[in-house]
């Protein structure tokens, strides 16, 4: 946790007591005291620091801090995820690393090969994403949390859905082993609008069928070599090249 | 598990037979039966694929296979990696990822900020890297082990190993938040040798002290932004990015 996040609620005339977790991870792993500065943040805000006012060191644990808020909020993300439902402590990761990275929204997608019980799972069944979201924030210093939206049926995704959002778009990459393309192939040289969605599906791989519908739709698909890798791996090793293809055009423009 | 591994002294006349967790995999994930086949490498050697000739369904699971290689060793990765020792649960992780993702060497060392008790991990005192390895390989269909050297001394390694390994190098790249420079910057544009070294701190980053010690080595500070992302997102991040300049300036040449 290297920034302390809170909700605007949570605020009063620019203090905050705290009694939760991150009450204990002031106390026990920073072990600041009363007068001690801590990074601070509101969740979908601004940044700044707290000063501590006051501390119980047993528990339960309490903080109470003035709040003073002097930096924007991280820059929206150019990348979009369409991700295949992973198995749920799959899922936790990468929620958790794609919000540490910068993402705007997530489309968690029915796939072939996901397996029906990863939509049982509580994670998914009760929308509980908020909690690995701030925990990637505030592991990065950020405060803009990810939209998570969930898909239980492929084919009003990609049929009735996706045509709705894809304007936004000036990149549509498929991540598929035989994809043909390198992932700069499939990157259009000039991008406009200057966002990125990407589609990464469960493990396994898409089936014909859903590839054959995501090219339908104007995806490319694109590969990064022939080794296969896990879908938290392959989110982050994705989304690192696409940053810095976009940084790239982006200086060159 | 895409692709069943075993060592050259295992295989005899052409054939093997297994008995540990990878029967278990053949058996229980895969469901193959009696002429299936599955793909099939050497640690260190070549690949290809293996036919199921007979094959224990109960425990203890037992499968012999009769083995044929068409296919060499995954290239050699340009890049190495200098790692501050992560914590156990993070260094198993790491090794995975990165065999998976494809490394030459990766040299463990001693930093400031890495916790003492670390170094006493069985995983460490015990050399224990072996199975983490393969399991990345296991997973990427590949087959070249990476080497992991450890340093529990981080003088002795910046200071006297390090000027015999550097020769190798085209470039020297240390992860450094307050860097200055992008990746690409600290990226000479004609590198020769066309191999990499990239250096990852501890959480909490690296102290001044070894800061100067690296740049005294000749090693460019890089930063990949502002966002203070976890050892094991950000070697995949960085791993990613220096390979798409790689291949950029390979497609160059």
């Amino acid at each position: 946790m290297n920034i302390i996040l809170a909700s605007p609620e949570e605020i009063t005339a620019s203090r905050i007591r705290l009694s939760d977790h991150r009450a204990e991870h002031i106390v026990k792993v920073l072990r600041s005291g009363p007068g001690d500065i801590v990074r601070f943040g509101i969740i979908n805000g601004g940044r700044g620091k707290a000063k501590i006012l006051d501390l119980k060191r047993k528990f339960p644990f309490s903080v109470e801090l003035q709040v003073e808020i002097f930096e924007d909020m991280d820059r929206a993300s150019p990348i979009d995820l369409v991700l295949a439902l992973p198995r749920p402590i799959m899922l936790k990761r990468v929620l958790s690393q794609v919000s540490a990275m910068g993402v705007g929204t997530i489309h968690l997608i029915q796939a072939n090969r996901v397996e029906k019980s990863f939509w049982k799972s509580s994670i998914v069944s009760g929308e509980e994403f908020l909690p690995h979201l701030l925990h990637g924030l505030e592991q990065a210093v950020a405060t803009r949390v990810p939209k998570v939206v969930v898909h239980r049926h492929f084919r009003p995704f990609i049929e009735d859905f996706f045509p709705n959002i894809r304007e936004q778009y000036g990149s549509l990459l498929l991540a598929h082993p035989d994809g043909g393309s390198s992932l700069q192939e499939g990157f259009t040289e000039k991008i406009t609008p200057e966002r990125v969605l990407l589609a990464i599906g469960p493990e396994g791989g898409w089936v014909d069928f859903e590839v054959k519908k995501f090219l339908e739709q104007g995806f490319t698909p694109c590969s990064i070599g022939e080794r296969i890798l896990k879908v938290d791996t392959a989110v982050i090793a994705l989304h690192s090249r696409i940053s810095l293809l976009l940084e790239q055009l982006s200086i060159q423009r």
